[in-house]
């Protein structure tokens, strides 16, 4: 068991007038009951997360966490580990899909880099934060050092700590690794009792030969740590990586400091599995954006009981799901926050 | 069948250079190729329907019809029809869904009463072009003359004039008129092979009785005027409202004109029906937004061959589903045309 003491500090509350009064709310606005669907839903928990009636998502952090896996010299990705530093560069030239993203929202994007193979320099934006070059190879040691463990999942707390003090009405983690799709893969096997031909998928671009080798060499490193699991964050420490630690550290703490959060497709999830089967009160911090084409994101969102919110078919982590599933969070407050009641309007009732 | 001359002007055609042009981009974006799932398609498709290989959904406008029903005296309604001028009068006032919306969006929204049993008075933002009271019963009758229903169709068309006289760059249509989902079932069912069972839902909150009462109202109405029926407008004039006599008219219009429509819910996709059933090409130009609740809505989608963007449970109609949408059509343009491609960023490829 890795020490991590600000584990044990307990999730916060939700606020259960906020979201009575949200309910009323939807109850005299115009229209039919229940006719927005899952935009009332979505209304009514922001306003007992946030603790008002109305609530709001203006203000919008984005920090994606990026590192490099070990595993990859198994050869279990169809890009070379250096796009992981390349596309650091990229995020903070405006160039990535998360960059054009968080420039629409008006959001504050941080790129932290926790250790890529190639060093992509000095960079606006990018906070080096460096625990090694990579996780070790976990088809023959485990990822991370508990130091490195405890680290990385610090760099997420601290990140989550910054929202709070920049009064941030919503949290978006991202990620960037070669690689990180067998880190999670394996997580997600270790965590529920899904199957690694179920879990594996193509992740970048593997054709079915290269599925087939991912699935042997995750199945191979799972034999060999099995036992020495004790607990998620034992799992995260053999098989995870530095951004999928400080994932699941921000995820934790955003839920003990009562910022909510949207969470991205299959390694936020598998992050997110981690944070819920260690820190249970977490759950009910998580909001779902978006189901992943990566294959075995729909078993792992079972295993959270999740209901993402749209599926277009996108696979590109980054946050980039999240993020882009913003806009309805946003509209499905202004509908509720704005729209008039029957009263107000002078409309009738149902008959 | 009813003297509509305009209508056998053939749609405009998309643009093949632009949409090549549009998939070579996506194909050098700094994305694993796909990544972006359906955001992709999107973008190239509205690349060939506004002729450039960087499409933009900027200048939006909204164009909600409104109309009384003849057969809202058969009682196949949770509201009183009064609601129907009282919602004219909330868009007006900036109160429903619809208002809220196009407010966030920053988009144009007009509001045309095509015929109210309540006279709603003059109201600011709404255009009075009344064709009747409303509809007549369609229970006993056609629920519109020749005259009625090509008054209603050329109003759509003008709505998408001025759609292209004030350079839009997509149109929505929308609708308020209690008891139209009864014209939409009964239309639905004249067009496609599916049976009123199962097309007939709640609308705006009928019990299980009063659905049970719905299929045998529009069963015996359409056993009483089925042999008339020679064509898809015809249909339009017997079971039709003005609203979707207003929203097929602008549809087919806008084809004509070439602007990319993004249709909304139940009503609209009935209305979409009769516009591709009339005029084939239309279909080139529409874009579904969003899944209804309306459990009838599945089988209108299939037989459009049509597959909506998201699904978020909503039933409310106004063109609230697809307003909804629009901040996701313009973040996949964001996307398409503000990303680097792998040479400006210096990403490597795939191995």
């Amino acid at each position: 068991m890795v020490n991590c003491e600000w584990l044990k500090v307990p999730s916060a509350s939700l606020d259960d007038d906020a979201r009575a009064a949200a309910e009323a709310r939807q109850g005299m606005l115009t229209k039919p009951p229940g006719a927005l669907g899952r935009l009332e839903s979505i209304a009514i928990q922001l306003a007992a997360m946030q603790g008002k009636e109305k609530p709001s998502l203006e203000r919008l952090r984005i920090v994606v966490f990026a590192a490099d896996h070990g595993i990859a010299a198994e050869g279990v990705s169809a890009f070379p580990q250096a796009v992981t530093a390349e596309m650091v560069r990229n995020f903070a030239n405006g160039g990535a899909a998360i960059s054009v993203l968080a420039r629409e929202l008006n959001a504050e994007l941080a790129v932290i880099n926790l250790g890529t193979v190639v060093d992509p320099g000095p960079l606006p934006g990018v906070s080096d934060q460096k625990l090694g070059a990579s996780t070790a190879n976990f088809a023959k040691q485990a990822a991370m050092s508990e130091e490195q463990l405890a680290r990385a999942m610090n760099i997420g707390r601290q990140s989550a700590e910054r929202a709070v003090t920049k009064g941030m009405d919503l949290f978006i983690g991202g990620e960037m690794g070669i690689g990180n799709t067998s880190a999670a893969t394996a997580l997600a096997c270790m965590l529920t009792d899904v199957s690694v031909e179920s879990l594996t998928g193509p992740g970048t671009g593997l054709d079915a030969e290269g599925v087939s080798h991912k699935v042997k060499v995750l199945q191979a490193a799972l034999d060999l740590h099995r036992d020495k699991i004790d607990s998620p964050v034992t799992a995260l420490r053999y098989f995870g990586g530095f951004e999928i630690a400080a994932l699941t550290g921000a995820f934790i703490a955003c839920a003990q400091m009562g910022v909510p959060v949207l969470v991205d497709g299959f390694i936020a999830t598998a992050a997110a599995l981690v944070a819920t089967k260690q820190c249970p009160g977490t759950a009910s911090w998580l909001l779902y954006s978006h189901a992943s084409a990566e294959p075995g994101h729909k078993h792992i969102v079972e295993a959270l009981n999740a209901q993402p919110l749209i599926d277009m078919g996108m696979r590109l982590g980054e946050g980039s799901g999240a993020a882009f599933t913003v806009p309805l969070l946003r509209l499905a407050c202004a509908l509720h926050n704005d729209m008039a009641t029957f009263a107000e309007a002078g409309v009738s009732g149902k008959e």
